[in-house]
């Protein structure tokens, strides 16, 4: 009934541009990563949700990327009843959504974790998939600095759970009041401004890449690129430009600049010789920013989340006041949290490169709201599994490495009319929790041990009409097997090695002897 | 920035229809299960592969449901660059296309499990869903009947592993060419008559629900049903109908009828004094159905399955050839095999059903032809995740008993202004691995305890300021406070209870103190 083997092969077997396979060594490693990350969540009394791929287009609304383009960057079908459907683009959208819908029933406040593939219809890139996977935990319904505080420190706990060594990491904080007291200030103020206001923002979030005076044209009239396109900026005056430039400077240079070594002391940071600290740096802003109840307001609950940080004994070492910090996102409504590596890396250019973010969150106040008419606090931090898991090969962690590259013990079959024999030999293993299998191919001896080696497996139990009529199996060390294709030192040594990579054992011997050879490669 | 609060909402909270939200207790069941049918497979030599959720539109092609209606069923949706993409509606067609497209480096046989979610554009029902999970194990480019055996071998074994009992399971196996053939002789052969032949599979799929005489109208001209509705059907002529019936009941009634005290030895079944073995029902159907290369192919093979699976001692028992099964789908080209659990479960009219059916598969040795123009073996199996999980619960296994049903330790904030004292219990509990947090809400004593209970929490930390005075904690063990509720035999009972259910510990106890109220509880 399928297609007759004469026919010419028609379709091109290609994966989707932007997605990805994933093969058995990713796999075990990102589940072992995903289960120290669940193990961290858990001891803070968060508990695991998940929610489904799809969701109603509506439901995501406010949530899509680009308020400019609402139904650009997500995949959107219709279901049978023609309901516009979207698969989710982040979390955080489904989650409000579950409260909402379960709000009465729920435990408030409510704790929960997911991690979770999550979609993009963005032109893929190096990096950049249309499939990736983000591990989210949020505390909804605690409105204090108490619950955002904690949420930073898990973050730094779990990514020294993953082998990141502190010094290797922070947590930049910071909170949007401050920037929305410096904008409304800057005339920025009020639901007609929202516009300028996301404009101000993405600038913002530009600062890495094209430094403070790109940032300065795409606050004020805009810029235009190497290639010409011209952006249009936010319309600030040079003034308000230059405050809005003087909050962000506050700090972030300093971090910016900073080494490994000049990281000394938890609750303080040294840096050319000077001394900051989350206390420091807030009184800082103090001076400079004044008169705005909601800069006031933003400065307080900053204050308030380094005092908890603190007194958990996450110093500024740890948990650091950026004002840079602001995250591209509009729903934002108080704290913003970046957790970024400050180890270097090779860039795409060669030169080292510090490793950056692999994840960030805040406050959002607001979201459930949409749903509810009332507003309901959250506070929440994604990581981006992917991105981390570059991170962890990148300093070698021994949780990414070389897992499940392992293949089971191969029972050659030598010979067809055996085939019983030889599984009955595999069941005697699987029977003593040794993966195992019996070659089901069509190749010969050397094909069969090829096909070994390329599982990865470690053993191979041989038994041609010569060990069977003796009673006996020949056990094959793969491993061993292959250093003696090398050179050894002499003859003696040669064929220790050699007994040692092959050698017959009585029938009854098998899962003892495949135990040692297993052993040997611990 | 976010909605004001003071704005109605305008968007109703809803899951969309036909799909799940999963909250901790499903969630660590499932994955206690998985974790148990990937160890089975893992001994067997399977490794773990994963595809994305969505493949090109035109690589699922030949694999959807319906060919006559091909965009019917699955989610489909256009790329930026307009291409069409759908959401995989099997892990089958996914894992053909990447074995394709990495042939040449792949070993073969490739054996290799998947676990994933799958999507259907259908009409949602009761127990059918948009997107539920399937458990797939598969072996590509091995031909032999030793790759279908041991296929069917791992899945009684993943049954047992889950807690499924010895006769209270059964993995069914019939061959397509048996039918294929007899189709053939009845002059459905060739091309042109796939359809026909589709609509016979069909017929035979509805078997349990429309008994004999609806089969055979389904076979024949066709069949009206209660409502009116005619469905047309295959066209045979009355003794066409009666061969293909014929096949259909040489074991199918036995089966069926068989209960959980007849299936007596390994080997053998006895049903109403007639012992029944897999070499018997073969030589009935070598009796009945001879002058086919095709049919005597297909009995060879069943044979040779039947000899492989005795000869790792499961029999008939367990590994049993049912020619009624032929599992719906049109690529299926030589063995198919069903898992089908006897136990009996409450059927929605609350009569006794057999539970049914939570698996199949076969070999389908056309599907990687399509990408590579040559035919490559493959044989597999697919398991109902949900469908399974169902089952598990219908007999109690302790594989998805009580799973992740407990909360953290819950430390209550009496005091706004010690948050930072009770900060540092949960720390110190933490940092004995023991799951913790701070209560975050507004509420009031009593409220943090009805939170506590309402996250299954075992034990409660409290401390006001009378013991903060005395340096000392409260420690509340919330299973035996329940029970202090209730009645109590005499008052001594009652007071020793109470004493155990609430104490004081100094502050340097605390870890040492809640251990010791989980210990309790097991």
């Amino acid at each position: 009934m399928s297609n007759p083997p004469d026919k010419p092969a028609t379709v091109k077997a290609r994966l989707p541009r932007g997605f990805g396979d994933r093969a058995r060594g990713d796999i075990a490693a990102t589940d072992e990563m995903l289960a120290r990350i669940r193990g961290v969540y858990e001891l803070y009394g968060f508990e695991a949700l998940e929610t489904p791929f799809a969701e109603y287009t509506e439901t995501l609304g406010k949530f899509l990327p680009d308020l400019d383009r609402p139904n650009e960057g997500v995949f959107s079908f219709q279901d049978d009843d023609d309901q516009w459907l979207s698969l989710r683009y982040d979390l955080t959208a489904p989650l409000a959504r579950y409260v909402a819908e379960n709000f009465d029933r729920l435990p408030k406040p409510f704790r929960s974790f997911r991690a979770g593939w999550v979609f993009r219809n963005e032109k893929p890139g190096p990096g950049r998939f249309r499939q990736f996977m983000q591990f989210d935990a949020d505390t909804v319904g605690a409105a204090g600095a108490a619950a955002d505080a904690e949420i930073c420190m898990m973050a730094a706990d779990t990514l020294e759970a993953l082998g990141v060594k502190r010094g290797d990491y922070v947590i930049k904080v910071n909170n949007r009041k401050v920037l929305d007291g410096v904008m409304e200030a800057a005339g920025l103020g009020g639901d007609e401004n929202a516009g300028r206001r996301l404009t101000v923002l993405r600038a913002i979030d530009k600062l890495d890449r094209l430094g403070v005076e790109g940032v300065r044209l795409l606050l004020g009239p805009g810029r235009k690129d190497e290639s010409g396109d011209f952006t249009k900026g936010a319309g600030l005056g040079e003034t308000q430009a230059h405050e809005v430039l003087t909050l962000l400077m506050s700090q972030a240079d300093v971090v910016e600049t900073g080494t490994l070594e000049q990281w000394e002391r938890d609750d303080s940071v040294s840096i050319s010789g000077m001394t900051i600290t989350n206390s420091a740096t807030i009184k800082k802003l103090r001076g400079h920013f004044s008169g705005s109840d909601l800069i006031s307001q933003g400065l307080d609950e900053l204050q308030q989340l380094a005092d908890f940080a603190s007194a958990g004994r996450y110093g500024t070492r740890r948990i650091i006041i950026d004002p840079s910090v602001v995250r591209g996102l509009e729903y934002y409504t108080g704290p913003v949290f970046e957790a970024e590596l400050t180890f270097e890396v090779k860039g795409e250019d060669g030169k080292p490169v510090r490793f950056g973010s692999v994840g960030g969150g805040g406050r959002y106040d607001g979201l459930v709201a949409r749903f509810r008419g009332e507003p309901v606090p959250a506070t929440g931090f994604s990581i981006g599994v992917s991105r981390l898991y570059s991170a962890l090969k990148a300093v070698n962690s021994p949780i990414v490495a070389g897992a499940g590259a392992r293949g089971p013990v191969v029972v050659l079959a030598m010979d067809r009319e055996r085939i019983a024999d030889y599984q009955k030999f595999v069941s005697a293993l699987r029977g003593a929790g040794i993966a195992a299998e019996m070659y089901l191919g069509a190749g010969g001896m050397n094909a069969q041990l090829k096909y070994a080696d390329k599982r990865g497996s470690l053993c191979a139990v041989i038994q041609g009409s010569n060990e069977r009529e003796k009673g006996e199996i020949v056990i094959k060390d793969l491993v061993l097997g292959a250093q003696t294709g090398g050179a050894a030192k002499d003859r003696a040594d040669y064929l220790e090695l050699k007994q040692k990579a092959q050698f017959s054992v009585p029938e009854s011997g098998l899962v003892e002897a495949v135990r040692g050879v297993l052993a040997r490669h611990g």
